[in-house]
């Protein structure tokens, strides 16, 4: 059963501000929390149904577990639908940014779910790192795990002012505009910063200054722009194909 | 102002049921009705703000416009945000589906956003046609025409039994599956249909043998798979390059 003090707590980390304070964050559906249990990820509690548990047994030792029925954990969740498990895990210490290979940056992408998805399409293309400007949506809201689909567990995401990321980076860093070079007949290298600004105002001012390349993905009809989970997945795409 | 009997006629059109009973659907927020003032598509009734009408006045001739508060389109739009306008637009009949060209066909896509998605998306790379399976979501769901960011206007949806579909069709047939010919090196033709199963269910059995070859969105991480619109996408820019 979940506790009144438990739900309390439950509900308190979908607020960012709670989760800075207890430095916990939640996953939520099978899933979601499959990927947990084979990931490197501390898990403080586990809240799961008595069939989550059974199917599940061999991976559930030594863990902190409460079942619970079904019910009850639909009105814990923030999440439409979920019937199996949610665990309360600490948020992991940022690491050192790379140095080499594919990183990928983003500028003020504010929503959850776009955040999400870029996550998960990162890691279908092996792509391991994520630097995020301050302003982008928090890595660890429950939308956003929800969306990467297990994939928050295999990307390292750094959330931190981009000027000062850029000053330490020598890679050659492609830019995502309208108007650049196509994608088609870039030749991208194997090190290399992609960056992707926001729908609504694109890559800002202040790191314009950063980008070595501007690079477009060609439009054949008349939509005036992509989503921006989207065309970074498109993006990573032609990056992957010129070294594959 | 909108009156009582108008707020219930745009609720109702919120419902699937209600749209069919009356032939109309909603457009809402300022992008998706500027795009429809374009097109060809008949508007029965605009709901707008008198910032917008002042600022579009050259667009907004012969039309049946009621001039209303931000508020009120608020409470009325189904959006989380419009402050512009909504227009109740006659549902356009569904066309002659074409036997030449890029066709998109989507098997069981019931998520509304996935949906706007992908209809954004297949605009972007021209192609002005998709076909969905009955239980794929409704095209004229508020949700997907907002998620088209104004491309509902540019691509002709039909929507029907893929069977008898495929039964008139003679172009090649390409499926997305985990495990066929990487899209990397297909060499795909000018005139084809592309097919998308759902994430849950991917294409099913009774489509299967209309499938003349499986392709597939290479794979350099961990991820198990990707959302319906993002492999869409990803797709039509392989299509595209190979007609560059």
């Amino acid at each position: 059963m979940i506790s009144k003090n438990q739900l309390k707590q439950l509900r308190a980390l979908s607020q960012k501000k709670q989760r800075k304070l207890q430095n916990l964050f939640l996953v939520q559906g099978e899933k979601n929390v499959l990927e947990l249990l084979d990931s490197n990820l501390v898990i403080e509690q586990l809240f799961a149904t008595q069939i989550f548990c059974e199917k599940h047994a061999s991976r559930l030792t030594d863990l902190n577990i409460i079942t619970c029925e079904e019910e009850e954990l639909a009105k814990a969740s923030t999440l439409v639908s979920n019937n199996a498990a949610i665990a309360i895990v600490k948020t992991p210490k940022q690491g050192e940014s790379n140095s080499q290979g594919i990183s990928i940056v983003l500028d003020g992408v504010a929503d959850p779910g776009n955040l999400g998805t870029i996550i998960r399409v990162a890691d279908w293309y092996g792509i391991n790192e994520l630097i995020l400007s301050p302003d982008c949506a928090d890595p660890y809201n429950p939308k956003v795990i929800s969306a990467t689909m297990g994939s928050f567990t295999r990307v390292n995401i750094i959330q931190t002012e981009l000027t000062d990321y850029f000053s330490k980076q020598t890679r050659p860093v492609y830019g995502a505009y309208l108007g650049g070079e196509s994608i088609h007949s870039t030749q991208f290298e194997s090190d290399l910063i992609l960056v992707m600004g926001s729908e609504s105002h694109g890559i800002r001012e202040h790191i314009a200054s950063a980008i070595s390349k501007k690079i477009t993905i060609p439009a054949f009809g008349q939509a005036e722009s992509l989503n921006v989970a989207m065309a970074s997945g498109i993006i990573l795409d032609n990056i992957k194909r010129c070294q594959g």
